[in-house]
């Protein structure tokens, strides 16, 4: 692996909603046979997982979750499973897809490395400070213009990498049913840091992070009351991840977007899926001018302080409006818990 | 064209630094032909112009200079020569090239248009308040990401739309001398609106506006002691592109940056450059915090209000500091009495 990190020092985790892995994992194995992978699968799923030989994988299943978390593992349910793999994780870094994405191929016909690209992008600066047009100024081939500040080229750290989807792109149940036949061909070949104080919807269907950095950070604790097992019924990465990048944005850390991309395979019927109710459309409305006005404390110094923080304001601000915001805030306050929990026990299986 | 617009809607102003324009003319044949140009020159440029057959030109001499603005006629001077042909345009839209950009080629080999691909930036809305992840929403095939607030989806007016560059891209000199083999191949399809409160190095070299919302603040006001005739030894593009961006944040316009791409072939030698004193690059150091901090007044709805402001700002706040501020202050006031003063004008020459 390039940018000198080693192999163990990185989580491959995969959400399993559906119990026939093998041909995910054989695609990807070119890219993932190096790498231990936590597999946690969807407590709702019945059957057994089809795992091919030839990985070092473990897999997580709703005993494993019931043992390690008792009664808060209602909150592992459906995409959510994902974080207890984040959770149990002993590694630095994670990448994490979901279970429909397969390998996309560059504007060249090679196969993504998307550990190897994501990696890159955790391991590298981040620039959030300054816009550099030329994109990642640490890439290969680029660099800083003219006119960026010499002051701020050193960068910050890259706590979170946000890669995008070729084929079938994550859009809502409306856009989707509205233009069911469009689909994303374009390979845009640029990594750059989304800005300071800028929002951002970070999908959880591709991403990794810095996990000692911002682990706590990214969590499963805004679930729709009638949320489905498709992703574009659910809204619990887009709340985690403008938690994580108000966060990041405080402790001075930087966010990348765009590669690596995965090629995402169809599945469901956005129009089916309209006709429940567009409450995760409806709520995200009201949150933008929250996280507009989120400031944190000087003495938060870890991601975990701020979500304590967060947790608060949520509450206070938002509560009122809807008792999915309550939930979520305790939620919350009981991810930190957890990871604190967790993090020190030796209950867990090592990878 | 697309997007709506008329032909005589737009100008192309061209500085001239050099007086031989027949092969860039001839290679932007396909695409200028059918567009008024504006042709500055350089005051020091001593020859006659070579300009090739067949466009719809008008050329501005140091004498056209004199005769329009009077003693104020040396701030159009080198590279800034571009800016008068800004205050003597009649036209909604602007699209400005330096005199060393040919067309370059997209990913399927095919001319980039940068006529149409600047006009579609700036007819179609900019999302300053919440980052997209598929770039620019409003390109064909792409869309709003899940969680994307569909109360910003509508977006706001783009004024500046920033291209790049392939092959020599915008560097500045240390970083030209350092890697002087470097050369940008990657032709990144995309646009982004660059989020609002983010700074940017706005380059010259390939850039359009909407010049009824944001023509009064573009200006050569930022003129370095010992200035070249090189695009690395000047500042006063990142200058205004950094009070354009403010003044865009404040008046809620958006600013894209991406597409269209030009060709630069080389020219000057970066060692020789790196012997003068890099005064623009320690300048730039001093004014991050300045432009971070920078507010308007509320009764500044204008792009015209909001310079006079700023340059009162940049004197009390910088003035001190380097004389150099205290100049572009004055130019900046200068500036805007001079678009008023040319836009009531019956003086200037129509095209």
């Amino acid at each position: 692996m390039s940018h000198s990190i080693k192999d163990d020092e990185v989580d491959i985790v995969i959400a399993a909603l559906h119990s026939d892995l093998t041909s995910l994992l054989n695609e990807w194995r070119p890219v993932f046979s190096r790498f231990h992978i936590i597999i946690v699968m969807d407590p709702d799923l019945k059957e057994d997982l089809e795992i091919p030989e030839g990985f070092n994988v473990d897999v997580f299943t709703k005993s494993d979750i019931d043992r390690v978390v008792g009664s808060s593992s209602t909150i592992f349910s459906g995409y959510s499973c994902r974080y207890f793999g984040f959770l149990v994780s002993r590694k630095k870094y994670i990448v994490s897809i979901d279970d429909d994405c397969m390998p996309a191929k560059d504007n060249q016909g090679f196969i993504v490395d998307i550990v190897a690209q994501h990696i890159a992008n955790l391991t590298t600066p981040a620039t959030p400070f300054f816009f550099n047009t030329l994109y990642d100024p640490f890439r290969k081939g680029a660099d800083f213009v003219r006119g960026y500040p010499f002051s701020l080229r050193t960068g910050v750290t890259c706590a979170l990498s946000c890669g995008l989807w070729l084929n079938l792109a994550d859009y809502d149940a409306p856009t989707q049913a509205l233009k069911g036949g469009q689909r994303n061909s374009r390979y845009v070949d640029a990594v750059l840091t989304v800005p300071a104080r800028a929002m951002m919807p970070v999908s959880g269907i591709n991403i990794a992070f810095n996990r000692e950095l911002v682990g706590p950070a990214l969590f499963p604790a805004f679930r729709l009351a009638k949320e489905g097992k498709l992703r574009w019924e659910t809204v619990e990465d887009i709340w985690s991840g403008m938690c994580a990048k108000v966060i990041c944005d405080h402790l001075g850390l930087g966010v990348k977007s765009g590669l690596p991309y995965v090629w995402r395979t169809e599945r469901g019927n956005a129009i089916d899926s309209l006709k429940k109710e567009w409450e995760g459309v409806k709520l995200m409305e009201e949150v933008v001018p929250f996280f507009e006005s989120v400031r944190f404390n000087r003495a938060s110094v870890k991601a975990e302080d701020c979500v304590v923080e967060m947790a608060k304001q949520v509450k206070e601000q938002l509560g009122q409006s809807d008792p999915v915001f309550t939930r979520a805030a305790d939620a919350m306050v009981e991810w930190v818990r957890l990871w604190k929990a967790v993090g020190t026990s030796s209950a867990v299986p090592e990878g």
